[in-house]
């Protein structure tokens, strides 16, 4: 669609190539949202455009948990309140968001800002491994609970750290798998079950 | 998901706001964006900050058609190769540039921008009715093709324009609806059918 026989206007055409920048967005869709912005939220569009320079300028990684902040060190990890012999591996910025929402764990985090996936070519140098590890192994963390995901990179992850922090004599530990809160066996999969009767605990 | 307890960057905040500009980007989406994009693509988020903001001085609206274009009037517009007899009304510049890239249509366009859609607001004005009956009625244009979408929408918009234009004693078509090139009856819908029926032409 981006590549067709009609002279369009250079700086749309900028635009439609640009908008692909963004994840999930193909020809079709670049072409709706620039024609959307032009057409119908200029004032959305200059926002987006100043929010996207601010953000490229002011928003940095934290030092400690490499979560996103615009400080050096972010509140989190200043925070007097948390306690600094937990530590708790996610994936993501949106996964320590959803842990701090359940308002039930008050430790530290390392955020890995992905997984391993190496036919993606991401490695253990691109999650950050050598700074949890350096981080896990300077004497305040005393347990490192492992929150990634229970996907196959996620698992492989979890896996993988797990190994390279037991090696350091670290205690390692991992969310638990099991039948979600409200959900009813009948449309749980398999797997699950499976997990939830093998972890089993005695009440 | 963008409302958490969790103290986030407010360049990040400012910037998942900004994307929800995007049509058909909610807040996950916009999360999954602007992690990409920080984390991932910052010179592609700089260049779509540029785009939008070069997009947004220098595209404008052709005085003729309407379409996208970097002049007052378009080069398409301008062009003395173009049949000035023949205004072909569509909805959107993608829908212009497929036409166009049929290279089987030679006359000149008119572009609404949209269709007549009274729920969501949209009424003769927004798509520049009158300026393309003035167009129409001008002398010059001898046939107006509407090739508007084959949608509920597009109907409307086709049969309200059209009444406009008849009550002007202009000449006014209909592109054909029928069964697609490479149609294949068995997939095809019976309302297509049906009009393919009533439309055969003898051969």
């Amino acid at each position: 669609m981006s590549k067709n026989a009609v002279p369009t206007a250079k700086g749309l055409e900028r635009l439609l190539q640009a908008l692909r920048a963004l994840p999930g967005v193909g020809p079709r869709s670049a072409q709706r949202m620039a024609y959307h912005l032009l057409q119908h939220d200029r004032a959305g569009a200059g926002e987006l455009a100043q929010a996207l320079e601010g953000a490229l300028t002011g928003v940095r990684r934290c030092e400690r948990c490499h979560n996103f902040c615009e400080e050096e060190i972010c509140a989190l990890c200043r925070s007097s309140r948390r306690d600094p012999s937990l530590l708790c591996v996610v994936e993501t910025p949106a996964d320590l968001a959803m842990i701090e929402q359940t308002m039930s764990y008050s430790g530290m985090y390392f955020v890995l800002m992905g997984r391993l996936s190496p036919l993606d070519g991401v490695g253990p140098r691109d999650i950050g491994l050598d700074r949890l590890l350096e981080r896990a192994s300077a004497g305040e963390v005393q347990e490192v609970i492992l929150a990634t995901n229970f996907t196959n990179e996620g698992e492989a992850t979890a896996h993988y750290v797990a190994e390279m922090l037991r090696a350091r004599k670290l205690r390692v530990s991992r969310i638990a798998r099991g039948v979600p809160l409200g959900g009813e066996l009948e449309y749980v999969d398999a797997g699950t079950i499976s997990q939830a009767l093998l972890e089993r605990r005695e009440i």
